[in-house]
């Protein structure tokens, strides 16, 4: 190819505009040098970022108090931007926690039975836009 | 919620279907316990799943001889399927294997420079379908 594209790095705060407006994502796990990956609905909340899914599912699993990364994206024809979240999850217990998960009022694809939330705490957050 | 849905297990035809209909997926790694995730343009030919990038990048050092999962889903209001195809990543070298690679056409967003191919060859393709 010749054609060319410039990209860009977003700013904190365009990461988390992304992060807001997106409401599924890719969650990747790496336990045991075995990666994983899962397509997720999330919401966001003061900077923190709420998953909903089953007991007993892998995904609940590998989130206990694991290093994760959550990537959204928003892509059209020409422009391309991509947020990654790297933190660390955890199965919310406290009822303090679970309001504060539940206020987020995320739905899920699956719908019924999705009564295990996860918040991922992030170390890092960063994104890209490539234009072209 | 009270609404219900229901799951299906994709065929391993269903699932290099919708891979073949889709250009973008998210690629995990887990080098050294830490997960990774990137968007990326992908191509699959002959049950393998081709990607390019450029020298030096992340991804780059990530993908040689790594365990790697690649994710890619569609998405609408009522339906929403997903596959996931784990296997090993190789950056290939030989004239046969670029052969192979580029006869797929595989344009990516960022455009020019992107001369390193990468290959899966995969050791698992899953796939699934919710509905509601």
């Amino acid at each position: 190819m010749t054609d060319q594209s410039t990209t860009t790095t977003l700013t904190e705060d365009e990461c988390w505009e992304l992060l807001a407006q997106q409401k599924v994502g890719r969650l990747a796990t790496a336990v045991g040098g075995e990666p994983e990956i899962f397509p997720v609905n999330y919401a966001v909340a003061d900077r923190l970022v709420y998953l909903r899914t089953s007991p007993g599912t892998k995904l609940a699993e590998l989130a206990v108090n694991g290093r994760v990364a959550l990537e959204a994206d928003r892509l059209a024809v020409d422009v391309a931007e991509s947020v990654v979240v790297k933190g660390t999850a955890e199965i919310l217990e406290t009822d303090a926690d679970l309001s504060m998960a539940e206020a987020t009022g995320l739905v899920t694809y699956a719908g019924g039975g999705k009564d295990v939330w996860v918040r991922i705490t992030p170390a890092e957050v960063t994104g890209r836009r490539l234009e072209h």
